[in-house]
């Protein structure tokens, strides 16, 4: 097994209505309970959460009819009807989400389909096309922007097309460094079939243990390495997809100029103007050995300041992440630490893998430490990379505790950045306290490029009454302060449901109208994920 | 000045019928005229070439009202009805377009309009439209793919529109390091600009002199230097567009996930989507000093292996290029230093500039002397960037000379570049030979990526006939053999209209419908530039 990916058992579904293995769910530690009423001041427990069995959901609105033609498209093995299926089909992990897999009452997918070949893609897209019946693509099910709700539009029913069994590693090209990946295929399983001939992909967001290779292509995914390695969009070199009206296979060799580059147009597509079904990556040999070093600032700003000059200065690190002063001081509390480094500043992560890590460390400490930086060891940063995938459990436990934890994201450039992250915790706190909320809100940078680099926030707040009208009215109007702040939407959420009136700020009308003429070509009925990404037109 | 923008006068125009300063044009040398027959056999002098002012035109097909229309939009001044203006708009500078330009008829567009800004631009597609008037984007007007033909497609005229006045560094934030350049910046002024304030844009195409920024971004330039900076569309951070039905203005922050970045539609759209008017872009601080090294391997095969290992490796040149046998030796030739290197082998140059050129020129030296490289001083590469932009001159001296000379070129994996280069040389052969007339090939691979590199391909022909049909014929099967060897129909020259026919190998049926579909959303009437990139489609 690849030492990136962590231990996961690769056959494990998710827990139904939290994240990851429901084994490792945990509850809050001491340090953290004493943390949250200093924070939020009281807390009130919410109800318990339903279990999957009390779920009510309505019956399926497929006919007979229509579950015979999908039974043609993708055997009677590749139809799964059970309640249980529908419900674990039924959403992402957005907080919200898990707010309403509390509740009894619960929309779902009419089915789930399960094709497992390109051609059983393309069938089920044929039988839904005709039969007027809303497909939503799925991969693992880790959309925190709404891309999976179970919309229907104006089609009779909606199915979920999984695509996981569309996976595995199609072929290997050892010369070229090129895998071609089955889009189902997770993000541990990508890296082990790679591993085993001593290569990697190196893309490990957050979602990594479950999310999958088409899901990373068609939300445009950015991976904590993304330093180093890069943007998934970047790593990508080709892309096979399953529209309605046709198939497509783009990306004939490296370094084209024929004509627009036409896979960038899936990735970001999110499922509604196709269904991605192999993706052609571009991987490099397993790194050997990794070098950690941390790293505090006397503040955000200054913090902020050196990683732009590491980031346009050159190959710097692999990972590389910086903390403000609230994230600092709580992670901090968390681990115990409190105190053990400068009680105030803004701490900062960086890792190094691959060619010449020791010389990159090097010219980047150099950086660092002009910019005003004090190395702080390596141990915090090894800490970092050993719970990197961990966030998601606590918030399961945030969330059982009556505390909301939501995460948001943008990003802008580098002259932007500091304007842009006020705005943006104004707006939070305002909209906050206007619900007479108490709020913590936590930002760290966690991508840089040259000219401008992410925000991502993360916030606790301890609402008393409905977190989820709460939240809606808040978020509103943060995505407001983002775009009128100069931030984009999405730096790598993406779009989905819950982005999709903003959409327009990021690309104008005329953004649009081109978007909605190349769903109108491939997918003119209109099947493919409605709602998603250009949200509800009357045209589309 | 720019140390790597050489000496031009921005203000000079190209030889309107060859290329580059004519002052510059100079007669072949004695070692080149002593090496051609051995070569090529005994050569036909062509026809004197025609004077400009021998050339005849048809009328210019725009009526007053037409005219009018267009002053309206740009004013008096910003249109041009000269036959001069006219001819000089005619064409690029392919060498089929520099062998019409040797003939008395000619076809040229029936105006030139050089709108200011990009108001100017909108009102043109604006009388254009409701008129139906063909509009061609006009940057230097140095497209080798017949993007610039002055099509009229199924309207009454045509008019070329030249973005040359959209000229000047509109904004740079220095913190960032971005620049908001007009379209019609030429690659010197822009350069000329950016070093005034210490940075560079580093893209250095062979038709940097000329060329313009919109027209990099419009056709997927790739530069010289893309080793250490990339190709043009990876330093394109936005770009603003006008097209018949709307504006466009993309590229809202680094890393944004926020939907397809719609900003690669237009990136390799030449023209025929709209006209792009601004570009941002991405800069560095110039870089201090440079290395060269130059080496030779034994054999090209080798050589392509040692500059894949250094591709894969990470960081490494700024410039790497190995020339095969038969390029190597005819470089050797042309500076009278046949013998001083081995006398057979491939010949390699590699330039570091920017952060740790020394460093990298270490490992980079490392790993090419492992495979199977010896390092050959510097001379030979300094040399190869003293020249770098003569080429075009030398081609004039060889048509003037009555020798066949053209350019063409492709990329694709590294698994693959040896089989590709060998069919591609097969149908140069054989077409040739199949015209009865001998030819020499020579190739480079210049542009390399961790997946796969180019091939740039010269080849000289000592064609008996009628050059223009005998090329067409070669050209053909050799665009088939690129297509057909797993090669992409273009790696930097682009699409236009001498290689449409072959992009449906590239992005297949259902790639072409979707360009289509954002054509029709954007040109509904089809004016931009007709015939270029998709063809002559009935649709379209």
């Amino acid at each position: 097994m690849n030492s990136n990916s962590g231990e996961v058992d690769d056959d494990l579904p998710m827990r139904w209505n939290g994240w990851g293995d429901p084994h490792r769910a945990a509850p809050l530690s001491r340090a953290v309970r004493a943390l949250l009423p200093l924070l939020l001041g009281r807390l009130r427990r919410p109800e318990p959460a339903v279990d999957i069995e009390d779920v009510t959901l309505a019956a399926s609105a497929l006919t007979d009819e229509d579950l015979a033609a999908l039974v043609g498209a993708v055997g009677t093995a590749g139809i799964d009807t059970t309640d249980e299926g529908r419900i674990r089909h039924a959403r992402g992990r957005s907080t919200p989400d898990l707010l309403r897999a509390r509740q009894r009452a619960q929309e779902a997918p009419d089915a789930v389909v399960h094709p497992a070949t390109h051609d059983e893609v393309r069938a089920v897209l044929d039988v839904a096309s005709e039969r007027r019946i809303a497909v939503i693509p799925f991969g693992g099910g880790t959309s925190v922007v709404g891309a999976l709700h179970p919309e229907r539009g104006a089609h009779r029913a909606v199915i979920s097309l999984d695509t996981r069994r569309l996976s595995g590693l199609l072929r290997f090209d050892e010369v070229a460094g090129e895998a071609l990946l089955g889009a189902g295929t997770t993000g541990p399983v990508a890296e082990n079939l790679l591993a085993a001939r001593g290569h990697e992909l190196g893309h490990y967001p957050q979602s990594f243990r479950y999310a999958t290779i088409g899901g990373f292509a068609a939300a445009r995914s950015s991976g904590q390495n993304s330093a180093g390695n890069g943007r998934f969009d970047g790593m990508v070199t080709g892309i096979r997809v399953a529209t309605p009206t046709g198939d497509l296979d783009l990306g004939r060799a490296p370094g084209s100029a024929a004509g627009p580059d036409l896979a960038r147009l899936f990735l970001g597509s999110e499922g509604t103007l196709g269904v991605i079904t192999e993706v052609r990556v571009r991987t490099h040999p397993v790194p050997r050995g990794r070098i950690f070093e941390a790293w505090t600032f006397p503040d955000f700003v200054t913090g902020a300041d050196a990683l732009r000059r590491v980031a346009q200065h050159g190959p710097g690190p692999t990972v590389i992440r910086l903390s403000d002063e609230a994230e600092t001081a709580v992670s901090l509390a968390q681990v115990g630490r409190i105190g053990r480094l400068l009680a105030r500043g803004a701490g900062a992560v960086t890792v190094f893998e691959g060619g010449d890590a020791a010389g990159r460390r090097e010219r980047t400490a150099e950086i660092l430490r002009a910019a005003g930086g004090q190395s702080a060891g390596e141990e915090d940063a090894a800490e970092w990379l050993r719970g990197r995938f961990d966030g998601p459990y606590l918030r399961d436990a945030l969330l059982d505790a009556g505390v909301f934890c939501e995460t948001l994201e943008t990003a802008t450039t580098w002259s932007n950045l500091s304007a842009s992250k006020k705005a943006i915790e104004t707006a939070l706190k305002t909209g906050f306290e206007d619900a007479d909320a108490r709020s913590y809100v936590m930002c760290h940078v966690s991508h840089v490029y040259p000219t401008g680099a992410s925000l991502y926030f993360t916030v606790l707040a301890g609402i008393q009454g409905d977190q989820l009208a709460v939240w809606e009215r808040v978020k509103a109007s943060v995505n407001d302060a983002i775009v009128g702040s100069g931030g984009t939407i999405s730096h790598h959420h993406g779009v989905g449901r819950d982005h999709a009136p903003w959409l327009i700020d990021e690309v104008g009308d005329t953004g649009l109208r081109i978007l909605r003429a190349v769903k109108r070509e491939l997918d003119p009925r209109g099947i493919l994920n409605p709602g998603a990404l250009l949200g509800h037109s009357p045209e589309v």
